[in-house]
Parts: C-alpha cells; sequence; structure tokens
C-alpha cells in the first residue's frame, strides 16, 4: 500500500501552530506495519490544496488528508474535494444528524459556523467522529481512497483508531513488525550511539536503531521486520538494554513521574516535595500520573523565603548567612518537608532559574537538591546553565530520576550529571 | 522568492517525534513576510532523500533542509547532499574547528560519533551553529540556495535568526507585512467566528483572519499586507478585541500566567495557591513567569485529606460531612492558605481527575474552585468531563482565569463556561 499524508492549515504554513497530528497518524499507521512515503503540507488555498490533492492521489493507494473540516472561513478541504472530484458540495444528512445530537449531548447550542460542517462532496461518506463536531469525508478519487480527518488532535486519535485502522486493515494486508521503545533519562543519543559502534561494530543492519529526544526523556526505538523479527528483537533489545544499564526508565510510554512513582508504590514508600526553584514542577509532574495520591501526599512551593521560614522551619540566620540556595538550606528545606508532609522520601529542590538573580559565585543555572529519607538524605549542587523553561524541566527531571535511583538503590548519578571533566 | 522547506527523521514518518522546527521556521519566515510554499517530509532513506532533494531544489529559489546533520548513524543529510551534487563528503576544517571549540567550552570529551559531523559534501561552506555541534551546510543546485539546518531546536532557532535570515534578507526583498496576534481565553474558535460574521459580514478579503487553538490559550491572528497595511490592520483590531471583549488576555506571546502575574504586580497584590487535584500546576505556572517571585510567595499541594488539615486547617468533620471535593472544604483550603502563606490573593481547587475516584453525585470531571480575597472570596463548582490530563490542564486555566477576572474586576465567567445551556 502507498500512503501518503497531506496536511493542510495556513497556521502550520505560518508557524502558528506545531502539528502533532502527523506523527500521531505515522506512529499508528507505523505500529500497523505500514509507512508513510511522504507527508506534504500547504496553507487554506484553495487552488493550490486542489491540485494537491489531485496530485497525491493520482500517486497513492491511500491519501490521508488532515485539517480543514473546521468551522471557520480558513477550513476549505471539503470545498477542495468536491472541486478535485468535480462535484459540489450539499448538505450531507447523516453529517447534521451527527452535529445535531453530538450539540444534544452536550447541552450546546448549535450556531450558524457549525452548520458549516454539514456541507459534503456530493457522493461521499462520512466517518463517524465520537468526540467532535467535525466529521470525516471518505471517497474515491481514481483507484486511491481519501480519507479526510479533524484537525482536532483529540478527535483525530479517535476517529484514527476506532474508523480508519480497521478499514485500511480490512482492505491492505500488513508487514509483520516488531518494534520496542525503550525510555532512558540522563544518557545522551550520541553517548548511546558510540557505546554501540564500540560494542557491536556488526549491528545488523535489519535491526533498525532509531532516538527520539523528547526532553527529559530520551527514546530507543528498535524496529525488525520479517520472519524471526520476534526472537532478533529481543535479542538486540537485551544488548542494548546492557549499555544503557541503570538509565533505562522501563518501555514506552512512560515518564520519569510514572517510573519514580511505580518504583515507590512497590516499595510502599510515600514522597514529599519542597519546590522552590521548580515552583511546583516535581508534584505537578507526580499528581499527573493516576493513582499518585497511594504516593503523594503533598508539597510545599516555598518560593519566599518567608514561605521557606513559615513552612519548612528553615532558620533566618542560616538563609543570612548562606542564602537560600546552599546546601545548609537545602538540607532544612528536605527536613521540614518530612516534618510538615510525614513523607517517607523527599526531594527538595532550592537554584537560580534566571535570567535575573545570579551571581559571581552563583550564577544563573545553579541548583542545589536534597533528596531521600530522614536517616539517607543526600545533598548535591549542580550546574545547568540553560534559559529559564529548560532549567525548571531539566531540574524537575534531575530531581526526579534522583528519587528514583534513590528507591531502587541505584549508586550514581546519571551519566549527563557526569560527562563533563573535573 | 519560491522557498520550499525539506524535513527528514525516520522519527518524523514513524510518529516518534512531533515536529516543532518546522513551525518555528515558517514562523520566522513569515514574519518577514516571505512565505512557505509546501513542506515536504521523508524518511532517513538516502536514495529518496537525495532524489527529493534534487526535485525540490530544481522548482526553487531556497530550499532549507531540517534534520540530519546529528551524530547518529540515521542522520545522513550531508551524504545526500554530496549525492545530489555528484560530491563526495570529506573532513570540513571549519566544522572541524567549531566542534573542538564546542567541546572545549563545555567541557566535554569529544567522542568518534561527534567527528561524523566534520564530514560535510565537497566545496560546501558551512553555517555557524552557536549553540551546538552541528554546523549547518550551505550550497548551491542550480540556481538554488540550499542550507541544511540541525534538528536540535534551540540550534535551529539561533541559527535561523543570526544566519540564515541575515542572508535570505540580503538577497531578497521581502513584502511589507502587517500582523496582530491576539491571545484570548475562554471563547471559542466558532463563537468567534460567529460574531464575526454577525457583526461584520464585509470583513474584507485582504484582512486574513486565523485561528490557532493552542489549549488553554487561542490565539487570533489578522495578517495584511501591502500598502496602509499598517491603518488597516489597526482598524480591524479594535473590531475584533470588542468582540472578543473580556476574553482578551493581550498581545502574543502571552500566557494566562503571565496576564495575572502583570495584573497582580500593577495592583501591588500578592497570590498563593492551594490546590489539590491540580497538583501544583498553578504553581508552575505562575513561577514560570520570570519575575514571579515579587508576586507568587508560595503554594501548598494539599493533595491528601491529611495534608489539607494539617496545613490547610481544612476541619476533618467537613471532610467526613462534606467529602475533599465540597464547597465547604475549598472554602477551608483557600482561608488556610491566605493564613499559612500570608498572600492578599488565593485560588484554590479541588476536584476529581479521574480515571479513577468518581461518583453518582459527583462524577470525575467535577471540581470545586476558591478564589480571591479574605474578604471577597468566591465559590464556585465546574464541571469538565473530559480525561485527567486535559482536566488538570483547564482546571489549571480556569483557576488562572478566574484570578485575572478578580485583580481586573472583571464581572461574569469565560463564555466556555456559560455556554452550556441551563
Amino acid at each position: 500500500m502507498k500512503l501518503q499524508l497531506l496536511l493542510t492549515g495556513n497556521e502550520l504554513m505560518a508557524g502558528d501552530t506545531i502539528d502533532s497530528n502527523s506523527a500521531m497518524i505515522a506512529e499508528l499507521i507505523t505500529n500497523y506495519g505500514w509507512r508513510i512515503d511522504r507527508k506534504t503540507t500547504v496553507g487554506d488555498d484553495l487552488p493550490l490544496l486542489e491540485n494537491q490533492i489531485r496530485d497525491l492521489a493520482s500517486d497513492s493507494d491511500v491519501l490521508i488528508i488532515n485539517g480543514g473540516l473546521g468551522p471557520t472561513v480558513d477550513d476549505m478541504t471539503s470545498l477542495a474535494l468536491a472541486n478535485a472530484t468535480g462535484n459540489v458540495i450539499t448538505e450531507h444528512p447523516d453529517a447534521l444528524t451527527h452535529l445535531t445530537q453530538w450539540c444534544e449531548q452536550r447541552g450546546f447550542r448549535l450556531n450558524a459556523a457549525n452548520l458549516k460542517q454539514t456541507m459534503l462532496p456530493k457522493g461521499c461518506s462520512i466517518i463517524a467522529n465520537a468526540r467532535g463536531s467535525a466529521v470525516g469525508i471518505k471517497l474515491k478519487i481514481g483507484s486511491c481512497l481519501v480519507l479526510a480527518t479533524p484537525g482536532v488532535p483529540s478527535e483525530l486519535r479517535t476517529m484514527m483508531r476506532d474508523e480508519i485502522i480497521p478499514l485500511l486493515d480490512a482492505q491492505f494486508a500488513s508487514d509483520y513488525i516488531q518494534t520496542q521503545r525503550l525510555a532512558v533519562f540522563g544518557l545522551g543519543e550520541s553517548s548511546i550511539q558510540e557505546k554501540v559502534n564500540t560494542r557491536y561494530p556488526d549491528w545488523p543492519d535489519d535491526v533498525e536503531l532509531g532516538f527520539r529526544a523528547s526532553m527529559p526523556v530520551l527514546e530507543v526505538k528498535l524496529t525488525t521486520r520479517g520472519q524471526n523479527a520476534g526472537e532478533k528483537i529481543n535479542e538486540w533489545r537485551g544488548k542494548i538494554i546492557e549499555l544503557i544499564d541503570d538509565h533505562l526508565l522501563g518501555d514506552m510510554p512512560l515518564s520519569l513521574a510514572q517510573a519514580v512513582i511505580a518504583a515507590a508504590k512497590a516499595k510502599n514508600l510515600s514522597i514529599g516535595t519542597a519546590e522552590s526553584c521548580t515552583g511546583g514542577r516535581i508534584a505537578a509532574e507526580l499528581t499527573g500520573v493516576a493513582g499518585s495520591s497511594t504516593v503523594f501526599p503533598g508539597g510545599i512551593v516555598s518560593y519566599s523565603n518567608a514561605i521557606k521560614q513559615q513552612l519548612l522551619a528553615v532558620s533566618e540566620s542560616s538563609l543570612a548567612s548562606d542564602g537560600a540556595v546552599s546546601e545548609v538550606v537545602v538540607r532544612q528545606m528536605a527536613q521540614g518537608a518530612l516534618l510538615a508532609l510525614g513523607s517517607d522520601l523527599v526531594v527538595a529542590v532550592t537554584g537560580i532559574a534566571g535570567p535575573d538573580g545570579g551571581s559571581e559565585d552563583k550564577p544563573v543555572g545553579t541548583v542545589w537538591i536534597a533528596w531521600g529519607s530522614q536517616d539517607d538524605l543526600r545533598v548535591k549542587k549542580f550546574f545547568l546553565p540553560v534559559d529559564r523553561s529548560l532549567f525548571q524541566t531539566l531540574v524537575t527531571a534531575l530531581g526526579l530520576d534522583l528519587l528514583r535511583r534513590h528507591i531502587l538503590d541505584i549508586p550514581g548519578l546519571p551519566e549527563l550529571m557526569t560527562r563533563r571533566k573535573a
């Protein structure tokens, strides 16, 4: 099956929107052993859109179009499809039924703009949209099956999974494919590649090794096809895991917070947080995990020195003598949090996120982290000279990984923190 | 100038990575009044990549290639460019110098995988990369200027801004263009479009109206070109702002948290937070804003009932009689936080994010929010039946917007919360 993807939207061409939809479509398609040959993206330009639809349809078995089904004037996929097939658009009864029911269920008033979404190319059939107002469009151009899908990610995902994948599965046999995705933190792409090159110069061509650097977790992906794909991938999965060592979090999808929650649950340990420079991010990551309430009683965001004193019993004299970003203060924050929150474990962070607040001896990017338990509290200083947003992301991730290593009794630090020369 | 964009990477075709780079490139290009005609994306397939480079170069004045300059085996842009121009790759002295210095500055050891990044097409020149190890590649294919850029977003952004835009600016005159971007919360795309259709059926074609739904903020974008673009856009900006009314946060880029911090600073008010179901997200949003320390002393994440009692003085009897998700408890949380944090204002939230924990009378999606000051504390229940992650995002945004409306003395709620029929 030759499958191509056409995305439309001025917001994509002008950079107003980051296209996450094509990745979602591609992941689903790939997981079924098909592949997307090419992605093409154009703006909301009717003639250009018509031409692209004609060109791509003449060169594909399947053309998936995404976007342009919405209620606004810049949504013109339906019209472009009609023009490309030499048809008019007309009110589609199934679309009208869907839209009316959709609004009913949600207690929304149907508005005029929405009604535009019922005007579809004559003779097409609709693809059900369980989550939104815009139905999908299905029609043939020559021998090419054309499927138009909505731009709203949650609607697209459901339509792909429940409608389009089964439809494709019924019509096109899929290759036998095996993929393994590993979640890694603290080990860089080039470090892993170098380990692989050194240890396995004979790495087989048919075991595809891919990396996805999605801050802060790195995804390492293995892909094999055809006979014995299963055995082969497990063999090489074992070898790569050996190289990744204690930087392995587990199988994707897995966040650092999920790994921490799972480890803590297994040992029946609770975790509290005391955050200054991360301002609640560590707590937010932990509570983003369903079921985290059994592990996470709560946390304190002590952004000001006053709150550090009042809620975490940090001593005024330490703040005066050593400053808020110091070993003594982060230690007091951690101990204060263990007391106030009554948790078995704690992570406390205080640092300088910038852009202001840096000094000669404490430049922006300096951060002290304390983690562990009452009896075994570790304290360390790190230096992450990056912009405010990335700094907060990295410190949050580092704090979570230090907890993970503590819970799992893993000695040492993530390699990214030790690669620097002494 | 006809400009096309070619993105490469198996991770893009397999959906492992969400492509934010093309949006970044497009936004810069668009802001200079140029446009990208088409974006094409292909995997790390050497012959396919070579062919696309040849095809696109023969049909463009400028071809910007993104990705495939990294240290790993799946990075093959340099080789593809060499093949497409009938050249070999060879160690480029400038690239080697750059890489050596880059590692020196960062105290990194130069590793073998990195060295691959110095092998460039014979006869090309490099484009400086101020932030990373991979230099860009500049060469001509026929009359087309080909520019290869790195995949790491921070490196790409700097290279585009400091190297490529000036280079294009020197060679190609840019149209006169005016854009206005408005940040809006609580008013949907279709509602705005309907207001526009009703109030301004004569909306001019040359004032392009675009929407970017980037949860939770909606960006409304106006674009005009040519003579008097300035006057025209300001005229229609005024009209659209009138329709958006109190849902307008300000000019993009602007987050809800930035709007809240700005409003609070202007009135010299401090804000504290007491979060249960949002688990620290509201605090994290506020502290994500540089300079937020003057407004935000801190917050308490009271995920468990025990912490609600100990740190926020929520009464055990209220928890027992009304439950943690109730009017009385959210009110006590807010009052407790005002006391514990000593802030002028507070926002407190307690709800059921799900997937578990729902009941007949308190289904998943139920949330109580209290906001305001000691003397003027508002409390309201909302129902947001969406998945856990979206629920936490929406409740965080809603809490921030309610604070914004309170500080600015705006009566009423965001329309999205009132559009439902009684």
